[in-house]
């Protein structure tokens, strides 16, 4: 392992953290908070030992697979725990506090915030910023940012990118992470010009923006985006929405105006249909079970699906009230998640692709046995490692969240709660069901529940992989 | 598709059925009870359709892999549809009958009858006797009767067979079947005696038997075990579930006197410590949390995690009402199950064996490129098509059970409820949580919900495959 350069890849993104912790203090300042003292000194402890840490000699700059494994893991384990500083010398207790910043850097949203609006400014700034930097992966800023990071900086990206398949823009690692960034911005911008012009708030729009498109869902208001009550305001956050859980390089392709490549996606018409009939099932079932007008239950169905199903977690409606139909379905949005490539969460649509047509290709086995035509996705063929991969990750998945579930169930909270805390934590969602349902929060949970909820938080975003590796005793020799 | 054949194999096993019948026609004479004309009615219809098929004139007597799978498919289906006569013929209606008789074939359990200690004794003895001919399988009964049933028939036995590993014990059909109902039938006599001793009226030791070595868990008491109020008799059937969830693979090997052959079994260990820790978290959970005493929070823990991991599913004690913990680790062993080459459902336990060593392989990829040894099992390779198999097993599993949920839920039943249900029908165990708890039954459903569970109690019993290949329309051309 290449300790020394892995630790200043640690170094250099606290050092990041640190700069991003800038504009929270100015805010903090502007508006005289109570949160510039905890500002200045988590920015002066980050970069402090973020300088410590660039200035060690490199030997050399070879990044293999697993460093890359290793760095992306130590790296947001770090940024968790620095992260925290703020909301921790501000007055929250520190597992709160890594809880909360762990849940923004994974996009999750799942907080122990009672009421984010009596925070103060600089701290729901820094709150929703931690989203932002989340979403498209901080290691991937990195290398927007310095080209040169060393060899092999693709295995850094590899290891914090989601899903299982490769993106088609990777000819060139730091050329990447630079045109993922471009269309990231820009999508950020249009839907902050987009909601101050449909009414609401600028310090809103942004913040809300920043929570949309990495699919994070924090907000800085108590009742979330209920709050506006603006159909508008709704609907543009939901196209946002939408939008952001769909594959980035379906996008990058939509940038340089290839329209028809990128709706010929299989993943994407998949996540659509989904998106769709989950939507169509859940309103029937609102107009049927609760008697509810037409275009209310759409719209409710609509957003609720979208914001579960691309993993952000925002709230219109308490649908923990909806009927039990109602609640499976939007349990199995949670659990599918976006694409792979995108900010969404879940087991991502491409796996459950590749998942059912291997079923198919078994049953095809079954029936004609000498022909068996390989898997291909997007026209492509997928190879055995890869059909095999994402098997095993569903099974970390599933192992995982029943053992998140069994330790949050020691708190003496019923199966929903805890199998709905463990789904939601792992798929990067936000809030669950029952006692902590879209009305509520994490806070009354036992440290030791706070703390698994926090690991599992980021298996999801990380997709399990580099975590796990960090238990192999070898990975630790030199 | 060999029509003619494969017509000819349902019209044995309905043959077969209504034999089995008979005795509880002779219960019921006997008894000069209610059913005698319900079993007299029964038995003529299904002798008849039976004779019909039997006599269909075949023109080839191969049996293809796919064959064996739609011949194990329609027989089970069929089983269930006249197996459910005489519940018809009693009073029940035909939807409650064929879930009664189908979770019986299955050996689930789950049950519909409120008081099964009110039906004529020789319903009861048909109930148990269902259980009894369903766990071992009812076509390896036709092999064990009949070896010369044609070429390939030892395609009909691993359509039937659970678990993804071949038995050691294979180089004749019909000879394998035969030791298979001898181990079977030993260790039936050898319960009947026991629990006889320990103070169980013959009647009631005879159907227990029949419903323990199936894994099955009808009881003829209301209250189910716990009516005989026995440690001895507890512990007799702790201990015969126990080892009716061994693969009979190894039991054979005891037999042979080859006892550390079978205890060296990768399988066999791993399901030992599985039930040993389950029952340690429990046992602990009960002292803990609701303060019961040292012995008594053993025993019960021992007999719910044996009674749900072997899927059995009798009730000692009302598990509902423990602690929130307890009842996760209870799920868990539901969905796990016992050996492959069993009675028991579930997932079987070489499956999870195989994805915990795909899931280590997976990171041992990532940690050295190019060092990756092959998948082992019991000392044999496991090649890549078995492991993408049991991961595909493995989605199927999951998807299944959520959109069995999913329906159930329309009822208006609470999560814990609909996806207990789903759990504990496609793992073949019986009671689940809330309100199909242990002192429940499943009678108030509806329609719906008691054909799609019934559905997925055969997609479990026969793990899926076979019932999957009757979707495929290339299934039903010549």
């Amino acid at each position: 392992m290449n300790r020394k350069l892995i630790a200043r890849v640690v170094g250099l993104i606290l050092g990041i953290e640190a700069l991003c912790m800038l504009p929270s203090l100015a805010i903090a300042l502007f508006t005289r908070g109570t949160d510039i003292l905890p500002f200045c000194w988590s920015i002066l402890l980050s970069g402090a030992v973020s300088l410590a840490l660039v200035c060690i000699r490199q030997d050399s700059t070879r990044l293999q697979t697993r460093d890359g494994f290793v760095a992306v893991a130590l790296c947001w384990i770090f940024l968790g725990l620095f992260g925290a500083l703020p909301y921790a010398f501000y007055g929250y207790s520190y597992a709160d506090a890594v809880f909360e910043t762990v849940s923004g850097f994974t996009t999750t949203g799942a907080t122990i915030v009672a009421q984010p609006s009596v925070l103060p400014r600089g701290l729901q700034f820094w709150r929703a910023l931690t989203q932002w930097m989340g979403g498209m992966g901080v290691l991937v800023m990195v290398l927007a940012l310095l080209p040169s990071l060393g060899e092999g900086s693709v295995n850094l990206m590899k290891a914090e990118s989601p899903g299982p398949i490769s993106s088609k823009l990777r000819p060139k690692t730091s050329e990447t992470a630079r045109s993922l960034y471009i269309i990231y911005i820009a999508l950020t911008l249009a839907e902050t010009v987009l909601l101050t012009v449909a009414g609401m708030p600028v310090f809103d729009s942004l913040t809300t923006s920043f929570t949309t498109i990495s699919t994070g869902g924090f907000s800085v208001r108590d009742a979330s985006i209920a709050y506006y009550a603006s159909e508008a305001i709704n609907w543009i956050i939901v196209a946002f929405m939408f939008v952001s859980a769909v594959n980035f390089g379906a996008l990058f392709e939509v940038q340089r105006g290839q329209w028809r490549g990128a709706l010929k996606s299989e993943e994407l018409r998949t996540y659509a249909v989904i998106t769709v009939a989950a939507a169509g099932l859940i309103s029937v079932d609102l107009i049927l079970q609760l008697g509810k007008g037409v275009y209310e239950s759409i719209s409710q169905a609509v957003f609720q699906v979208c914001t579960l199903m691309t993993t952000t977690g925002y709230a219109t409606a308490d649908f923990d009230v909806w009927p039990y139909f109602s609640k499976s379905v939007l349990l199995l949005v949670m659990f599918i998640g976006g694409c792979a490539g995108s900010t969404a969460g879940g087991i991502k649509v491409s796996r459950l692709v590749i998942l059912f047509k291997g079923l198919r290709r078994e049953l095809r086995r079954i029936l004609h046995t000498r022909e068996v035509r390989p898997l291909t996705l997007e026209g492509a063929r997928v190879d055995e490692g890869t059909v095999s991969s994402v098997s095993v990750f569903l099974f970390a998945y599933v192992v995982i969240m029943c053992l998140c579930a069994a330790v949050v169930s020691l708190d003496g909270v019923d199966l929903t709660t805890s199998l709905s805390a463990a789904l939601t934590t792992i798929s990067n969602v936000g809030p669950g069901f029952a006692l902590i349902g879209p009305t509520c929060n994490f806070a009354f949970l036992s440290d030791l529940s706070k703390v698994v909820l926090t690991i599992t938080m980021l298996l999801g975003r990380l997709e399990i992989m580099p975590l796990l590796v960090l238990l192999f005793p070898s990975v630790w020799k030199k």
